[in-house]
């Protein structure tokens, strides 16, 4: 646009569960929400002049407002942004923002129409601003040959007016949805280099907690490409808790792994080494004073995931309840979730996968199977062993 | 289109998930699929002549094929589904068969695409398919001003060939996805007359579980029509599972609640009520032979379901898993599945909230409180009363 309407501001909207809380919970919220969006922008080094805060709305000054507003669709707790001129509420001055903004925007012979959401008294009413302003742009554009479409244009053209000022934009950037990360507790995180657990991840801090992702190392059952994969996965869930810390565990358990495949009965490998790793991450829970495991898993997904079996997993912890956002996900939908936040281009790299997998796994295993084959093993020893093994690591 | 080209037939495409199991689960699976398909049809008296199973597709032989094509996307572990004309491999054929489609499909001044997938051993290539076709329908409706369009068309002729016979068809409607009900166990769901709780029966459903619905009944906290929303939305599920038991369990729980709300501390009501809950779905469990318990809750919606909250709820049941399907879903998108599979409506329909619900309710309970809480009452035998005066419907 015209460098006299060059966008100054970014509108920032609020999730809709937000402005449903309780008074003080909101308010809580919507400081947790302020706060994330400073670091984040500071993090990603994008420059701004201030922040304004109003009720179910958050204003961002700045000269970057295109950057601004990309950089902000990673935030939860923002249901979608737009990068906007603000000027006075004055008629005049809208219609001449407008203008310039619909001079940059429309294109020849398209559809457009104008919106308007008012707060406040003015002298004009909201249908009156849309009409007015729908008028001039006909008229002043007549080379363009536009013509309105009120309810499937090409572009829109919106005028947010809130008392003596308002806000002239013409795209909303979709948000992370969701809470501000922080306005939960923290999870234990089971992440894999795979496709599944990045997303579950993803999904549990959408919804506002703080992760703390668990990698367990199967090497030498795997190649050092799979721990590469859950690290860069890792640092590109982070990139959604930008100011929160980003410490991952690393936990060897490619020794349990040998063990369970050489001491116990093939078909139940995969559940014993699930069962290990819940308890492991129920051990890293009670020391991070986490509240809850999230895994991957969906329903029937593998032999380990069917409905049968979550129950046989599910048995090995007591203490922390077992959170698996994608119970209900196809592989497609997990896949197209992880595409748009970025980590199925890391899932998919090429990697060995895990060689202990049996041939014919149980996919109804017997509680009572898994726990002789389990009372055969040290199975604590084996536990205390890994959490003492293990390491974290700041990514 | 015209009499000779009715469609005759549709192709029922596979979920993917269901395609890479291994071949004797993919077998079983084909199985039930065959046996769902079978069972909706002819619960929704839609008639067909033949269901032909071939690998990783399934044709039906039908004279309603676009009412047997829209029946299907009801079935689970089907992708998507095409109303198709039936014919044989011969190109003249397919060429004659396919210009009968455009003659109906294809509008003045559209853009278009052949597409051909082919299966077996041919005098031509699907490229030359598409080719041939294309040439052809450019040439006879030189009338409507036609166009082709590879990459954004806005209609698709489309020929499938297999060995001698081939598949002619325009469009393709989603299916339910998923697994075949019945390839998964059997899962006890919490299921109010709200919005939530039906969309997460209905992801366990897409899974393949079947389900058993616990409603409980809080009057004379809640009014009739939260029963009577409730058993609609049980009525409205089983349309997903044709051929499975549709009987809906009944728990008086007002009872208990009045106790909660008596003689307990007011802000653990909800709390109090969702571990009964959970203790009395574990027993119907137990009766019923299921493998979980399915609930709404998503991380944070609602007050009882924070984090922490929900590590206090889970603490009531220690021999079932209880799977949250909506645990990183947004309202909006659970309303936006609610609305797609019917269940949303019911679920707004005007009922008297319930009215036990206290102002403040915890957040961020400690499971010392909730035992001591609980520690002064019965909740033994307020779980078996319920129990004992639960009635079972079939709906």
């Amino acid at each position: 646009m015209g460098q006299n309407t060059r966008f100054d501001s970014v509108i920032v909207r609020l999730g809709g569960e937000i402005g449903i809380k309780s008074e003080w919970t909101r308010r809580e919220y919507e400081k947790l929400l302020l706060k994330n969006i400073r670091n984040t922008l500071n993090h990603f080094g994008v420059a701004y002049h201030k922040i304004i805060h109003k009720r179910g709305r958050i204003y961002v000054e700045t000269s970057n407002a295109k950057q601004v507003a990309n950089t902000l669709t990673r935030v939860f707790g923002i249901s979608s942004v737009s990068p906007a001129k603000h000027t006075s509420s004055d008629m005049k001055t809208i219609v001449q923002t407008t203008l310039s903004l619909a001079r940059a925007t429309l294109k020849k012979r398209s559809s457009f129409a104008v919106r308007c959401h008012r707060v406040g008294q003015h002298t004009y009413s909201s249908m009156g601003v849309c009409k007015t302003v729908g008028e001039q742009i006909l008229t002043r554009f007549k080379d363009k040959d536009l013509r309105v479409d009120l309810t499937n244009p090409e572009a829109t053209i919106n005028v947010e007016v809130r008392d003596d000022e308002a806000y002239v934009f013409s795209e909303a950037l979709q948000g992370g949805g969701g809470f501000p990360v922080g306005s939960q507790g923290k999870v234990i995180c089971l992440l894999s280099g795979g496709i599944d657990s990045p997303v579950a991840c993803w999904l549990a801090m959408k919804r506002g907690c703080t992760i703390v992702p668990v990698y367990f190392d199967n090497s030498p059952l795997t190649d050092d490409v799979s721990k590469a994969k859950a690290l860069d996965i890792a640092r590109k869930l982070f990139e959604w808790s930008i100011g929160y810390p980003r410490r991952v565990y690393i936990v060897p358990h490619g020794k349990n792994l040998q063990t369970f495949v050489k001491d116990a009965p093939r078909k139940l490998t995969c559940l014993l080494c699930k069962r290990m790793m819940y308890r492991i991450a129920e051990r890293i829970a009670q020391e991070e004073k986490a509240e809850g495991i999230v895994t991957g898993e969906a329903i029937g997904e593998q032999a380990s995931q069917t409905i049968t079996n979550l129950k046989v997993l599910n048995e090995a912890t007591r203490s922390y309840p077992v959170h698996r956002p994608l119970l209900g996900f196809d592989k497609n939908e997990t896949e197209a979730v992880g595409r748009k936040i970025g980590t199925f281009e890391i899932s998919t790299r090429k990697a060995k996968g895990c060689t202990a997998a049996p041939d014919k796994p149980a996919t109804k295993a017997k509680l009572e199977d898994v726990k002789k084959a389990e009372a055969n093993l040290n199975i604590e020893k084996m536990v205390q062993e890994s959490i003492n093994e293990a390491q974290t690591m700041t990514v």
